[in-house]
């Protein structure tokens, strides 16, 4: 039995984790019979959306460990806690969290911090030569950090996100949703799910491909 | 296309509307080619819980039409808007949702109150002849409201839950996770989903067999 960490960054596509990428990311796992661990980094949000409106929530304020639990349907752990032995592979799935709390990538574009109990451990899950898989605009971190190694990845077709992934040394190939892009040195895989969607069911084919990729690299 | 509207209740297990069974919902629909409608009630959830600690958040509120937007990705419609000849079917997941902030059934049991502007579309909407899906615990709030015409349903196989359900007069039939009970008189259709669980594929199983009995209900 495969044992693969979930990085997730809070629980809603505009201030969290895609919660649909999330959720289809534990159901393909699960069909693949793996034992699936969820952690998040014990962080505040970069700020809360109200998704009915689009607004910022300017006096709210949440926590990305607690509202990644939702997804959960209970604790997750620290990242800062996790062992890289412990784990064959590890996954993100996409959100605006991925590039508002587990990076600043929304904000800064390819100069972007990575938010360091994820840096720290992806640096060294990859230096252990483990498969991590990047989803929607998760890879935007993975650029970020591998981007010195030619990383090659998909955030789909968006040309403006694309360049933004390039300018930090990685390969952008373009990628249906359905499909995934695999990097089979640095045993990265990406998959463009709702960066270009729209429909669930395509996201849950790009997906499932996607984690069975990352699971065939954990060998 | 069967136009079908999706009931939320918030978003998270434990004071909203489940998400694994919201989004494998939804999963099912787009591939059954629905076209589907998020709505919720605009009301205060009952209360707000700490996914991470299972503590109930004092100082928190949150609200229901505001939250499930999160599951929706952007802007769900108000149940008191809906109009019933727009759709053909209607679903509601579980999650302590359906009975803290849909019913008061996690508090007051078989004697709960249901949101009236639930309560009043699906009371219209049965009346029309129309089919309703009900999966986990938000049966309870069809055996409130259909009690009285002794409607046929599952919440898995927990005794004192459908003692509880028997209690308004419904018929409560032990059912496993990846099946479903019909009562074809009433065109409502049940399934337990993360009543039973555990595990996330076993749930889709059963959800997608309940919509896809749902949907033949609405011929």
């Amino acid at each position: 039995m495969k044992r693969v960490v979930l990085i997730l960054s809070g629980c809603g596509v505009y201030d969290g984790a895609e919660i649909h990428e999330s959720v289809l990311t534990l159901l393909a796992l699960d069909k693949a019979g793996a034992d699936v661990t969820v952690a998040a980094p014990d962080i505040n949000q970069f700020h809360v959306v109200n998704h009915q409106t689009g607004e910022v929530m300017q006096d709210e304020s949440r926590n990305v460990l607690v509202e990644s639990a939702r997804i959960a349907r209970g604790p997750v752990e620290k990242v800062a806690d996790l062992q890289v032995g412990d784990f064959d592979a590890a996954v993100l799935p996409g959100g605006y969290g991925a590039a508002k709390n587990l990076s600043s990538f929304a904000v800064d574009g390819a100069g972007c911090s990575v938010e360091k109990s994820v840096a720290d451990f992806l640096r060294k899950f990859h230096e252990a030569g483990r498969p991590i898989g990047f989803a929607c605009i998760s890879p935007a971190i993975a650029a970020r950090i591998f981007g010195g190694e030619g990383v090659q990845l998909t955030v789909g077709n968006d040309e403006d996100t694309a360049n933004a992934l390039e300018a930090s040394g990685a390969k952008h190939v373009n990628c249906p949703v359905e499909a995934f892009v695999i990097d089979e040195d640095l045993k990265i895989v990406s998959t463009p799910a709702y960066m270009l969607g729209p429909r669930i069911s395509d996201v849950e084919t790009g997906i499932t491909r996607w984690i069975n990729a990352v699971l065939d690299l954990a060998g």
